[in-house]
Formats: structure tokens, sequence, C-alpha cells
């Protein structure tokens, strides 16, 4: 055949298997979202709109992706955990990324209009994105605590720098060397006596960031030890064809509140347990 | 600071530099087009339409990047030739992976109804990706003219296919069955005798995909040796900074021509020297 | 400086960094072992003399490497167990591999005339290695599990097979030819009854093979909760010269016992938790 | 079978093909021969029964790897270039690695007695390993003028120091004070001027270190544009069956001289060619 003496390029392409049983958490980032956030009018120092578009997205892509268990957001970057056990692909690290980041992507663009119907889009918003490995419990809990943490800090200086600026008539330069070094009681004290605004009653959704998890929709008569898969099975990459049994329905919600706590951990073993 | 204690989980992320001094080809496709393409009513054997939305996108892309020299596109599908000596977000894997799917389908999604006016997206398209590294101009003259003889191979296939269908009345598993075994020659004959379809006559676009190729704008006075960019600097990694001379005015233009023989490359000699 | 100019070359060479927190196993094999213990007239079906001398290598490898805590030993092939959170070499794959790899053979042909004084290398001998990442306790457990259950196949089939050859007076052919098929209790039975002998009897060493392991020194007065190393540190990386702590004794034993089950483990909790 | 349920574990062992027709370049590395070297009573600057050992251990491992066609030693370092087209334990890159590695290794210490009748081996040394990919003949080129260009630089460097401490008097660290910001004129000046050593005269295995050849063995009759191998065959891969044919002899030569300068390439067009 006309294309055979050709094919032998093919040999080039090499294997990219990411390690069974662990953890993959695929984090995706705006690509210079600084100017796509000023080209597009967003709201200083959260954009609402932006924010429930992002939700969007990752929700779509959650239910699109049955394997993503959950998937924290804050800002123009999005994470997403792979449960251990899933075989997606054949663990491909390329075809995951970049299936997601495309997916992700496609999302963002066909539902912006709901979001911004009075602001076209000037250009191609795009993203980029990586997967990690984690190969415990212990770092899925920190990774997704690392990220919260990141959002409590931007939001806490966003909001007073902005307020600095939009209420205290500063310029960006005078209200980046305001805030040079002050502590987060500072900031607090700050927001309250110059401009009366009591941080702890910002929205969650400002605060904590966009917690998207699929929660199991519990049977009425199942009352213990309920999993959404049977327990990892070393043999799953052999026995492919296998019926799995036992699937729990889940649905997927969308959260503002803490998950560096065991709170939200501890009535979710689902999300790391397989 | 709060975040700090969980930063450790950074150490995950894993470097994935590409080896350096080699062609880079990122291969996009399109993820259950099959299916996509019947939801959205592709004409069949080509929708014109959705091929000009993929060149729309492919040319984007490589107006966006400017280390691309060269893309083919067929069906739903392009690669991407990135010149050898690129840095672009210094090689790494992910990163170049990433951004260069998100932003083709980004394209894709927000022209679409530039050429689908009548027909709204049902639900978000989507495309996977991945990068192939190739040391040599053999591998790369050979790579794209894998894909070439593959777009010659399916469309013959698939116009005399269609016409069996439409034109024949045969279903799907006949017109399968009336193929099968058959060669080139005796495709060419069915479709000239059954339907008096001259295989020639059928368009360029379709029967030799789209190259997209990054020309050099020629001054007047220039009239040896140019070249894009200065020979390849081994030592451009540390000395990022060294202004680059001699950069030559280009622009990006879409062909439909044969790309297997010399014709295409010898007067085109700054795709691959650099 | 002469060589300035060429050192871009080292550009090329890419970080090959393993996964953190995750054990490491390498395993060596001998490379051609079949002939070279025939040239070197290696007792059938095991030669006590070869297993000493590769318990002797392994051996000096753990106490040359000290983050290795468990080594399994048949035949030609050794496995070592890196604990999960050693930092040698930062965790640089290549280094890891060779240096564990040539220190063994190193030390095997460097030994060698101590358990084979009468006999000469009439050549050098060499093995292979590789590295194998394991996110679990219980992949590790498997894996050593998976190594001890190939030692009692492989032994109990090749001490009836030259039980066949040597006091049957079979070929080598005819004596495959008598086992193909049979199950373990057969071969027991044919042991027996044809040439009686008690499989339970053979020497542990050749049933379970080498089993070295990092053990614990107790001091008198410590009684609870003692660990070899402080619990996993993330912040090793960046705070390497940090004093490490509570560092208990340790010397390295050889044993020839099950390591299947449970009672191995659970009293070496030291061999997995770090 | 007993081991079955646990040969899952093989899953976690990930592929590590090299990119295919590519130079593959290993670096062997003394492991800590500073203390080595002292430990066994190395002369200095060069001891040359140290470095005609290791060109043995280098040639032994030329005549058992075929597809080593080049290699390059100055002190306690070798480089192995394998020629492009390799196709060695189809190109795994531990497999390849280890196993010269260790065959290195092994030669160093079963021919050291040969080398240093009198000084038996006080403990196992060992090597470390490494291999980097090269897309093209111009950086193999650099490589190799790299190491020795290196030689060349430390080998006066060395000679002057030990001058200064074994016929000048003083310590080590007044050796290096007085070298300290010398260019390579002064040092010669004063080798000459004060120690009556002309530079020139030094041995060419000190001053280029030991280049070990795969020469063509040339048959009468031929007189031109033979080869060791035919061209690349992309289909190698598949068709590893394939009869090679015009095959030539070789032999494997130490050499002392440039490898810098085309003198000595282009007469050895083989080298690189396949």
């Amino acid at each position: 055949m006309a294309g055979t003496k050709f094919a032998y390029v093919r040999n080039f392409e090499l294997p990219d298997p990411l390690l069974p049983d662990t953890y993959l958490v695929c984090r995706l980032d705006g690509h210079s979202f600084h100017r796509f956030s000023d080209e597009h009018g967003f709201a200083k120092p959260n954009d609402e709109r932006a924010l429930l578009l992002m939700d969007h997205a990752a929700k779509s892509a959650m239910i699109e992706f049955k394997d993503i268990m959950l998937a924290f957001g804050e800002s123009d970057e999005f994470s997403f955990l792979f449960r251990k056990s899933t075989n997606l692909y054949n663990r491909r690290q390329s075809k995951i990324l970049t299936t997601l980041t495309s997916y992700f992507t496609s999302c963002y663009v066909l539902y912006w209009s709901q979001y911004f119907p009075d602001t076209p889009l000037r250009y191609p918003p795009s993203f980029d994105g990586r997967i990690v490995v984690y190969p415990t419990e212990r770092a899925i809990r920190d990774y997704f605590s690392w990220r919260q943490a990141d959002t409590h800090i931007n939001n806490l200086y966003n909001t007073t720098f902005w307020a600095l600026i939009q209420k205290g008539g500063q310029t960006a330069t005078e209200a980046h060397a305001t805030l040079k070094g002050t502590v987060s009681a500072t900031k607090h004290e700050m927001l309250f006596s110059q401009f009366g605004i009591n941080y702890n009653e910002i929205p969650q959704r400002f605060k904590k960031g966009s917690v998207i998890v699929r929660e199991i929709v519990a049977p009425e008569s199942s009352d213990k030890g309920e999993k959404l898969e049977p327990p990892f099975d070393p043999f799953h990459q052999q026995c492919s064809k296998v019926k799995k049994k036992n699937k729990l329905e889940t649905k997927v919600e969308v959260l503002h509140c803490d998950i560096i706590s065991d709170e939200f951990w501890l009535p979710r073993r689902h999300l790391l347990e397989n």
C-alpha cells in the first residue's frame, strides 16, 4: 500500500505510561490570563462570572471523565484528581493530559456566552496542563491543602490590594508598597478599619475556591461499607473485560468549603480509597 | 506563610524536557469525531466547511506559535512541525503539548459558527495530542509523506464508498463488501464507469489534504542563502538574551499540494534547516 | 578555555529523577549465566558456592548502600529494596542503578576466588539491572512474594529434573518430557518414591532463597516506637543539612526464611515504614 | 501456579526505549576514585598501569558489544559511542546501560592483577554510568572534542601541580595557589623553566587520552564505498530476522591521537554513518 514504506516513522512514537496504582493530579492553568482578564473586562479582585464559567467547564469535565473524583479551582486554574486505580487510556500520559485539557478548553469557549453575554471573545483563550503522579493519600491531601492555602493567601492580598486602589485611591505601585511585608492580621485590620470590609463576610467562593466533588448518591437501604468501585484489582489490566460490580451511583457537586481539615475527607473515603 | 508546609508537593513535579536539536511533531486528532460529524451533519465523504474550520484553527496556531514551520491536515487530524532549534517553553513536553492542543481546540470552537452558521455546537468537541521527536530530515520527510499517503488512501476509499451508497443505493455493509480487497485502479474505474466521477477532478483539498507552510517573504534585493534564523546556536540556552539577528519576515500560507516529492521541499530549505 | 565551546553537549543530558516517596526495587540478573555456570562447572541443580558468592556480594552492597533495607536472591538474580524516603543521589535513576550494579559486579569478581579457589574465572561475568518504582507496601510485599514463589517453583522443578538425569539416567529431553504438566505433589512423590529424596529436607537456602535484611540492633533500654529514621520529612530535599536524629544501629543478616507470610514482616516494620 | 497471583507486580515495570536512529553515548566514571587511587598507590599525575587497565576493560567491552564504534578514555572515565542504528536490546535504556557498566567493571577487577601484580585490591572498585542520546554527527564530534579538550586541560594542570609538589617542594595548597588563574602558556613555561619539563615530550597517552576505535580491515580488492553495515533500515525493528549482508570485518585498535580535527574522522566515515 502507498503509505507502507513510510509507516516506520511510527517507531519514533515512544510509550508514556504513568505508574500504576498512583493518584494522578492534572492541573490546568489559564495561559496569559492576566492579559485575557484585562481585555475582557473581568471585575477585580474576583469576577464571579469568570469563576462560574471555570466551575461549569470543570464540572462538565468531571461528568465526561468518570475517574475524576475531585477538582479544585481558583482564579484561572483547576486541579483534577483521578482515582489511583484509573485505567483511562491505559494510563497513557499524553492521551489523558491532552484529552482533558482540550475538553476543558472547549467547554470554556462554548459556555463563555452564558456567563459573558455582552462580551464576545476577542481571541481564543487557552490553558496549559500537566499531570503529577502522587503515591500516597497524605500527598494528595497536602496537594489540595496547598492549593486552597494559596487561594486564601492570594484572595486576602488581592482583596486588600484592590480596596486600596478602588476605594483608597492608590496606584498599583502604591498599593503593592503599602502591602509589602504585611501579615494576614494587618490586612484584615486594614480592610476593616479603612474600608469597612469584614473579610469574614466575603463570599466563600472567593475565600475557599471551588471544590467539585463526586458524591455518592446513597440508596435508602445501604447503610455501611459501600464503595464506588471494588477494591483495587491488580489483574485489572489483564482482565479488562471483567464485569465491574457494585458500582454506586454518584453525582457531581460544586462546593465552596474547607478541604484542609479532616471534616471534608473523613465522610468521603471513596475519593481516595481506589 | 500558610501554604509553606504543603509546598513540598511540588517536589513530585518531575521535569520533562524534550531532547535538544531535534524536530518535534505534534499531532492532534479529533476525539470521537465519527460521532461528532454525525451529530453535526457533516457532508460525506468530505465536508468542506469542517476542513476549512480545521485549516483556520491550524493557521491561527501557526501565527501564535512562531516556531511551527509546517502543518499538515486531513479529516479531523493535524500535524505540526516545530523547527529543531525551538526553545519554546524550554522544550518542556507537557507545556508545549497542552498549550498547542488547547489553543487549537479554542480556535475550533470559537470559529465554528463562521463555518457552520446554522448548526450550533451540540456539545464540546475535543482533540487529543502527542509529541513525537524526530532526529533527522529524512524522518520528517517520511512522516509527512506517511500522512499524505494516508490522506490519498482514505479519500479514494471514502469517495468510492459514499458513491456506492449515495448514488449506487448500497448499504454501508454492502459498500464495504464491494470494496474489500480492491486496489486503487479498481476504485478509480468503479468511480468513473459506474458513477461518472473522474477522481482526478476531485478537489486537491480532498486528495492532498491541507499544507500550511511558513513561507519566507523575500525582500527584493535578497537573492540567495537567506535564512529564517541564524544557524543553530548551541549556547542558546545559556544566552537566551542574545539578540536574534537576520530574522526574515514570513507569512503563513494554506496549500493543497504534494509534499512527498522534492519539489515541495527543495525551494523551502528553511523548513528543516534550523 | 579550550573546552568551553564544546560544553554545550551537556545540554543533551536529560534529568531522570525517580518519583519521590516511593519504594525502589533494583533487580540484578546474571547475564547469560546459563553458559557461565556451565563453563565454570556449577553443581546442579544448585551450586552452594555460587549462591554464597551471590549472598556475599549482596550483603556487601547492603553495607555500602545504607538505604537498602532488604534483598532477596535466588539463582543468579538479586532484588534490592531501597526505603521509600531514600534520597540517594537525589533519586537519579541512572546513578543509583549503575552504581549498585557496578558495585555488586565488582564484589562478585573480587570475592570469586574465596568460593571457587580452584576455578579461575574464564571470562568476565556481568549482570544487568533495572529499577522498578512501587508506590505501596502491598506491592512490595507482593513483589517479594512473587520472587520467593518463583524460587520454590524453579527449585522443585530443577531438583526433580536433575534427579531424573543424575540418578534416573534420563537425558535432558526425557526429563523435561517426564515433568511436562506435572503438578507440585507429583514432583514431591516422584522425588521420594523414585530417588528417596524428601523435598522437605532439602536445605532452606535452596527452597527459600536468600533473604538479606537490615535488622535493628535493639538497645536494652529502648522498648517502644523506635525507628530507623525519623518519619518521612517532606522538606528533606530543601533542608538536606538537617541533622538526622534517632538513627538506630542496624546490622545486615542473611536468612533463608519465608517472606510471603506476615510473620516475617510484622516484627520488622522499619523495612517499609520510611 | 503459586506465583501467578503476585505476577501483577510486573505491571509496574515501565518501558524505557531510547529514541531510534540517534547516537548513544554511554559514559562511565570511577566512583570515588580519588580515594581509590590513594588507597592503591596510583602514581601522580598519571599512573600508566591504571590507564592501561582502563584501556583493557574498554577494549574488551568493544569486543563484546559490536555496536560500539568508538570509545574515549581519560583518567577514571570512559565514553562509548554506539552507532545510531543499533538495536541492541531493542534500545532499552536500563538494559544497555547496566550491561555495559557491569561488563566494564567486571573486566576492571578481573584484569587488575595483570597491571597491579603487587597491589591486591583492598575493596571493590565501582563505576557509575549514564546514557546520553545525540541526534547529529555535529553533536557527537563536539562531545568527543569536549572530552579530549578536558583531558588536555586537566593533564596540563595536574602535570604542573605535581611538579610543584614533587620537584618544587610545595604543599598541595601552595601548588593550587601558584596555579590559580594561570593560562596555558604560563604552565608550559613554568614546567620548562623551573623543572626542565618539555610538555610536548610528555607521552601522547597522557595528553590525548585513549581512543579506541573499530577500524575496518580492508580487503585488498575493495577500493571504494564500503560500509560496515547496510544503510539504516527503518524496517529493521519489524524485520529483525532479515539477514545482514555486506558486513565488513573490523578490529578494535587503541590510539592516542587527536580526535578534534577532521583528520581523524574523515577517513573513518563508518563511525558515524550508520
